[in-house]
């Protein structure tokens, strides 16, 4: 069973996750065999490998991890790819990969300047 | 003459803009006759008030500046009033306004649904 990982950066501020909470809302009503669970790299719950584990408790076999950010820094380039190793290294039997930042891809892009557009 | 502001965190790796780069420059082939300027709120320039001083040489007097964040934490419900309204009173020619974070744009989270689902 394929399930996907939202994985966002996380806030002190508990309001800062409703995005997150909504995204998670929309994957389960328009892809609901794929199970999905949010996570964050720091600051809120769950981590990853909490996230990792309740999808492998579910059945998982093949999991995608999408970054939640917009820029690839520090955190993407160096943070998430040794979290993303150990969490693999602890659950052998299921398969981790991870996509690009959504930043990354265009149709992201152009719905944030149509949503600038529409704000003039 | 309107304008708009893209409003980011910021950054140590200068790669992290990247995206923010391109939403510009998406932004000026689209909307040529509205100038934009990239603005961060740490880490990297220029600064707000940096951007809305371009804009005013330019000749704008409305400014909207659109938040590209996802959540909206301690950043944008504090240190980006206070920042606006500094900007606010010290360019007093232009009329300064924000959008809701982008990540409050249904659009834009279903966007990010469709990354997740055609990386599956």
């Amino acid at each position: 069973m394929k399930a996907i990982i939202l994985f966002g950066h996380g806030a002190r501020d508990i309001r800062w996750r409703e995005p997150f909470d909504r995204l998670a809302g929309l994957w389960r009503s328009q892809h609901p065999g794929i199970p999905v669970e949010l996570a964050f790299l720091e600051m809120m719950q769950p981590s990853l490998e909490e996230a990792v584990a309740a999808l492998a408790a579910l059945g998982a076999k093949s999991i995608t991890v999408v970054p939640v950010f917009f820029g690839q820094g520090g955190h993407l380039r160096n943070d998430f790819p040794a979290l993303l190793k150990e969490c693999q290294a602890q659950f052998t039997a299921v398969t981790l990969s991870a996509t690009p930042a959504v930043g990354e891809d265009l149709a992201v892009l152009q719905a944030i300047v149509d949503f600038g557009a529409r704000a003039l």
